[in-house]
């Protein structure tokens, strides 16, 4: 009983991308014990993680051949760097040409009805739901503990003037305190909500996530260039070369003036029922939840912008991570269109310019452990001109022996496919399609 | 000129304990290239430094036959743990019982002309000692750029009271504004300043570190429980047993009520200019100064302490360590007999219980690199009772050579000599006569 009880949690919280860490680990097997597959599984060394030292260190480092290159300690939590010059204005130029070539689509669209119909058949009762709402257990819900869950917006940002707004539309808060008490959100009908957010088409100015993107192959057989900066970013990580090798592609992206990407995770949650979009070829079918598992974020910036468009990390090196001190009922830190200056740290553009993150923190044992919710961060509302970046994220399973897994599976059909069934392709021919994750 | 100007700021840094990091390496040799000793230097593989994790993150780890032990993470800057029951109840009562029988010492009594002198040969101008305590380089002294050189009060704890009770004896202040113009400090005879120091003795309750203590040896012959500690610090810090076992004797420390040690670091700073005491036997011996290097400190609590005494880290976990932050002309975060509760983290002292942490950065190249400020520390004024604690200090030299030689040294010192040359007794002696330090 405890571990449906444990295990609907769960399934909400992935829903609404709730983060809290389970105490009770006991209970349930984990991703590690429940990866399975033919033959013993291989196990692989520990992942190289740089030392942070402290804010503002510098070190040298030699990742081409003809000029040095150094690296700056920006933040602690999360272990954050920066490099400039890692790519030359040459390359970035090259890089935006190719996108360009290849067409760039819109990163975000408002999803289809997914969302509610995973809602109705998940037959959760809105007493539970209520429970999960209100992280203070106050039995009332905040406008905050509402913001919270980026999900309820579907694809929308939600501030808490829209809230209020859609509040007074459903007659679901007749004192207009903008706070729920348990029995206002009992007597709320769910489906008036759903309606609601259908009937008000988003701008995007409104959605999460306001950009074009398109994804660059960079395995063999790519553009020399391609190839020669997943090399230098192998360099820099100091990674093994299957783990680089079988990342994701890069992707380019492309915010026009007014473009933004709201504070956000670049990997999912760690959970039992959650596969990672890179290892799920080798994953059980039955597991419910698709994540990406990004180890690492490489962000590259491709041009100088006129105005705005910074990379805000809200709590970078905060003292404690603390969701609801972050969202506050007139202030959301995550919002970047509005709250970027509040922000701990923020990074300006600047071509050729590097900064990398690990967004797990260490298992201890030399493997990945948590999402490290000092990993937060944002693009900035670009106020003039166009802003061009490109991400090269490190793809590792927080279950290491899944990620072996993966690695064995990927060798093998690299020794007995033929070119076209190496698995940079298979792995670039599903990333083409992959739906967009907010 | 330049190289001597730096020179004389680190020699002034020095005498004045200045925390601050020096941009320009490059001109000065470091201490990691001056160690000369007999010889070919041996190597010395990387320092274990346990992984923090993240805040409250705990690990199991087996440090005796017949129990586990839970390591917390209390902190990451500095990385701090805490591990309730290190010690039996009955280990501790042995710890205090043998100190008492060995004898307490004040740990602190006022100095010497000492640091006059030290002041009179420097041949320091006015003018070059008010730059360098003009932090904000404003052309003002505040009070709490003054508070800020602990070394100014010689032993004796300064507060904005007493500071501006010496401006008003020696007159110092005419406007008796609390902030010296460059003129009235140019104006103010330093031997005043020297002579009214000398004529107001403090109370202890006005040094900076109010206690008793002794040292206990814990090398080959101690007594078996002493080893078996012994034993258990190496086992709990993975460092190799040459360093820990060439460590200071354990420190054995009494508050009565109404003790308290005003928070410090437990380091000097890494200046070229000084040399480690546990390594002084094979440093150059015209290094004019002498600091103790202290890797890590684990800390025994005792007893249980029916009022205060706990430990607190001001700073820990702070986002930024900023020195004109933590000393306000108002209220000093340092001060442990009127500020605890204003501090980040506190410990409450619980028998058995060790906490430990790590008093250096590493330097990305497996060894040590400059002093954590974040690892500054007190122990709180004792308000009820009695308060027992020990310090098992671990030394590493910051010059990688300098410990290597260290070790050899010793090493042979004990194949060639009688028990009595043992290395540990040779350190015991040193630390035996060790002048007290702030």
């Amino acid at each position: 009983m405890v571990f449906v009880h444990l295990y609907l949690g769960n399934v909400l919280a992935l829903l609404l991308f709730v983060h809290y860490s389970n105490g009770d680990e006991s209970s349930d097997p984990g991703p590690q014990r429940r990866a399975q597959g033919p033959g013993p599984a291989p196990t692989l060394g520990p992942l190289t993680r740089l030392e942070g030292i402290k804010v503002g260190h510098e070190r040298k480092v030699q990742l081409v051949a003809d000029r040095d290159h150094f690296i700056r300690t920006l933040s602690l939590k999360p272990l954050l760097f920066e490099i400039p010059g890692f790519l030359s204005d040459e390359e970035c130029r090259l890089i935006i040409h190719l996108a360009q070539m290849k067409g760039l689509q819109r990163s975000q669209i408002l999803p289809t009805e997914e969302y509610e119909e995973a809602m109705g058949t998940m037959q959760v009762s809105q007493l539970d739901l209520f429970r999960l709402l209100d992280q203070n257990r106050d039995g009332r819900l905040q406008l905050r503990e509402v913001l919270a869950q980026t999900r309820l917006g579907n694809g929308r940002w939600m501030t808490p003037e829209n809230i209020q707004e859609m509040y007074s539309a459903i007659k679901a808060d007749p004192d207009g305190d903008g706070v729920l008490s348990l029995q206002e959100f009992s007597d709320m009908d769910l489906r008036d909500f759903h309606k609601y957010m259908r009937s008000h088409e988003a701008a995007s100015s409104e959605l999460v996530r306001n950009s074009h993107h398109t994804w660059l192959y960079q395995g063999e057989g790519a553009h020399h260039i391609m190839r020669a900066i997943r090399q230098r970013v192998l360099r820099l990580t100091r990674l093994s070369p299957e783990i680089v090798e079988l990342s994701e592609p890069l992707q380019v992206v492309r915010y026009g003036e007014g473009g933004h990407y709201h504070a956000h995770v670049d990997s999912g949650p760690v959970y039992p029922e959650t596969i990672c979009s890179h290892t799920k070829l080798v994953a059980n079918e039955s597991v419910p939840f698709e994540t990406s598992c990004r180890y690492m974020t490489v962000l590259f910036y491709l041009n100088n912008v006129t105005g705005g468009g910074e990379t805000v990390f809200p709590v970078a090196d905060n003292r404690t991570y603390d969701e609801m001190s972050l969202i506050q009922d007139d202030v959301d830190l995550r919002d970047t269109r509005r709250h970027c200056d509040k922000g701990n740290l923020r990074v300006k553009p600047q071509q050729g310019t590097a900064v990398f993150w690990y967004n797990y923190l260490p298992d201890g044992q030399g493997w990945v452990g948590d999402v490290d919710d000092y990993s937060l961060h944002g693009g900035c509302l670009v106020t003039s001109g166009t802003k061009w970046i490109a991400n090269n994220w490190i793809n590792v399973d927080p279950s290491r022996a899944r990620q072996a897994l993966f690695q064995q599976e990927m060798a093998r059909l690299a020794r007995e496919g033929g070119t076209d069934s190496q698995p940079e392709w298979a792995l670039d021919r599903a990333y083409r399609d992959a739906r967009v994750e907010l």
